[in-house]
């Protein structure tokens, strides 16, 4: 079929982004976060849930007809700062509907107030969490957008380090990779990407390493890390993304690891394009493509 | 689901590779190389005809069921200078099957006889030979595999120039992209990788480029191509490849210039492994995707 023209679509978003610029103190930019991205009303036969893991806000949610014996375990992203329940409940709770499972949404703690590892401490309780549930790994697809992302395959590092079993897949949007910020994309795709730009990216990485962990940490920065044996993955990227980089050296390092990876690339997306689904065409087909991929490696 | 234990699969063709080294001479390289393809019968139900398009030869195949105003165009691989409508048989057939079209494969003049521009003029003729048959370029896929997919980004890069309508996709099994041979990969995958290795590589390129082409010129090495507007690509390749690096950095450039690809990374698997679809079940499944593919995008 010919691609259908969204490109007002994207130029609409764009502007609406555009009209909000990221201010300068901690607490407005929590709030603008929230302000671009939970735009779109959550469909009213979402069912959610809240759900409380220790001292960890979670959610679920489960759409009409959905499998709840299967799991998808989201992070969401916004630099280890910023991002919510909130600012996320449209991507997790539609990407859910496209995998026929329910969800369970992580309110992670958040830099700088808890820097490295706290936000892995709390994925990795998330985690047991499913466990005690009754989930067994192979029930679990486990994704996240942007530091989401990031986040997704440092747990994974940290349970393969344990010798655990991993999940049976990762949905991975925009994924962080590389807080050492030295993909050639940053530069090549600055002027393009509305959102993302080297002097915000090394502020959030100052803040979620707080001067105690190297950015090549591979628990922060999973590029870094040996990827062998990690669960097939999706990666869906923009090409308005200065995070190109990160998703395309992810690719091939998993590649080098013998994984199974896929790398989606979509034209004119920019960063965490999912999120926007009721409006981008091109969300929604990213969308159905991790219920495709989800349903393909859930047992 | 679990992915199926393909390892024995895999190990098997593998050892029927190693039994039958590369031979010195030309005549029983092309040989050879139809010794270790051509293994399993074509399905009795394919439909084949021989096609002449000017001075070369062309077969067209269509299984049962299938759209005959829907085509796959196919060029075969063996680095310029291998490969014939016999050794790739199975493969555009098999794609043909998964697609549900009609596939027209091209036995294009071949290095050292014929070096570039030879191949691409031959491509050009069966681009032009489809659209004379009456089909529109959104009715037809072009793919190969190997040379055969640097073959296919090499004619759209001529149509472009040209100002022509593209076809609906590409469909890239393990492409080589850089007759520059720059890829890391094709050291770090050298001792994994049964089928390429630098020098043999070099020499193809030396047939192919005969001392008049700089083997940067794009429609020798399209890595090196302006790939904007290029039509979308699903690009296949096995981690057991010293080529890997010609398909990521493809997916790269190719998202540089906001193009739409898909990078799917295959475990385990060897260099244009979808030839052995019928002992491979992930030969099988990338024809599979192969199909979804192709049925996405044609009009």
């Amino acid at each position: 079929m010919t691609p259908p023209d969204d490109r007002h679509e994207i130029e609409a978003l764009r502007a609406l982004i555009a009209a909000s610029p990221r201010p300068a103190s901690l607490a407005e930019r929590r709030a603008r976060m929230e302000a671009i991205t939970a735009i779109d009303p959550i469909p009213p036969d979402i069912a959610l849930m809240p759900q409380q893991i220790g001292a960890v806000a979670a959610e679920w949610s489960l759409a009409p007809g959905s499998d709840p014996q299967k799991a998808l375990l989201f992070f969401h992203g916004g630099g280890y700062l910023s991002g919510s329940l909130k600012s996320h409940r449209t991507l997790v709770t539609g990407a859910g509907r496209a995998a026929g499972i329910r969800t369970l949404a992580i309110d992670y703690r958040r830099a700088p107030e808890h820097p490295f590892p706290a936000a892995l401490e709390d994925a990795r309780a998330a985690w047991d969490f499913l466990a005690a549930q009754g989930y067994e790994p192979g029930d679990i697809v486990v994704g996240g957008d942007s530091a989401g992302g990031g986040l997704t395959l440092a747990l994974c590092l940290a349970l393969k380090a344990q010798r655990r079993p991993l999940p049976a897949g990762l949905w991975l949007v925009s994924p962080w990779t590389d807080l050492k910020i030295t993909g050639a994309s940053i530069a090549e795709k600055d002027a393009d990407d509305p959102l993302i730009h080297r002097a915000y990216l090394q502020e959030l990485a100052d803040a979620y390493l707080a001067g105690r962990t190297p950015a090549d940490d591979p628990l922060v920065s999973p590029l870094y890390g040996d990827l062998a044996g990690l669960p097939p993955a999706l990666i869906q990227v923009g090409t308005a993304e200065a995070l190109l980089d990160d998703a395309v050296r992810l690719a091939r390092r998993l590649a080098l690891a013998d994984g199974r990876a896929t790398l989606s690339v979509w034209p004119r997306m920019i960063h965490a394009w999912p999120i926007w689904h009721a409006r981008l065409a091109a969300g929604r087909a990213a969308l159905a493509d991790m219920g495709a991929f989800a349903r393909a490696h859930l047992g």
